[in-house]
């Protein structure tokens, strides 16, 4: 069974918010290619959308380590959470 | 006057497809987010989603650079147009 | 007072042998200017370096959450200690 | 027969005490490690030596644009000097 985690309504709401303006800041980008925009000014667009995507990223991996990690941890398997935990880091600063 | 960049017309397609299925992912990121999929799950797709668009980046990077800092250099102005493509190296190693 | 983290000597072994490796990286980052190395195998040995650095900087990432974080979390008060570890995350995936 | 760059003296001179500094600041880190310096501490002067390796190469990437890739370009065989530059940006923006 796939695991779950539940999240309170606001901060759904939140993570959406961001997501909505990351999904028109993308298609603005096509309408820059589309217009020939000059290329450095769709590269700065295009480090703005990824900035964008990590900061949504750092909230989650805050809230995620806040609540299932934490509760992991004070269940007494928190090696195999905080292990996880590194993991998607790595490969985020990698991305 | 705004600057301009010239594409061709399978360089544009060739972008904006990937443009799409980024913006189809950001979507499907609002899912996760809805579906309460678990925060790891979400990270790695966001991770997914950062090095596709870093991908798009340095594709036009590097076309940027064949063309637009090339004929710079060869017209004798190059300095400023490899000046201009380092801050954004770098501004774009740092998103 | 300064705070102090106790590790293990095995521990501080390991980072030291990989610092003193690094040390020794960086030294050869001089000689290969010194000798007018090719830029590009400089830039790659710049990344490598780079790279090493970061995984000691991982390893006691690791570390400090599996000992620090986890013991302010079961005594109650991680909130504050995994926010200063989400600050060095983001601080870390900027550098 | 390995492929060389000519670096003037000063920019050798300013390249090699970066890097000086930065031996030195590796060596410190050693010296953090054996205090038992707080983690997070010494995570932060982990980010700053990296980031000051990141500078270096940034450095050494403009004057080998302004320089090498330029005149390959200005010979007309720009090209490959171009596509070895990006495989190097991106290897570096991975680091």
């Amino acid at each position: 069974m796939e695991q779950k985690t539940h999240r309170c309504e606001s901060d759904k709401q939140d993570l959406n918010n961001r997501l909505k303006k990351i999904e028109g800041q993308v298609r603005g980008l096509q309408k820059m290619i589309e217009d020939d925009r000059y290329c450095i000014d769709v590269l700065v667009q295009i480090s703005a959308v990824t900035a964008g995507l990590k900061r949504v990223g750092f909230q989650l991996m805050e809230s995620h380590t806040q609540h299932c990690v934490a509760d992991a941890i004070k269940s007494g398997d928190g090696e195999d959470s905080i292990e996880e935990l590194m993991r998607v880091i790595k490969q985020f600063s990698k991305s």
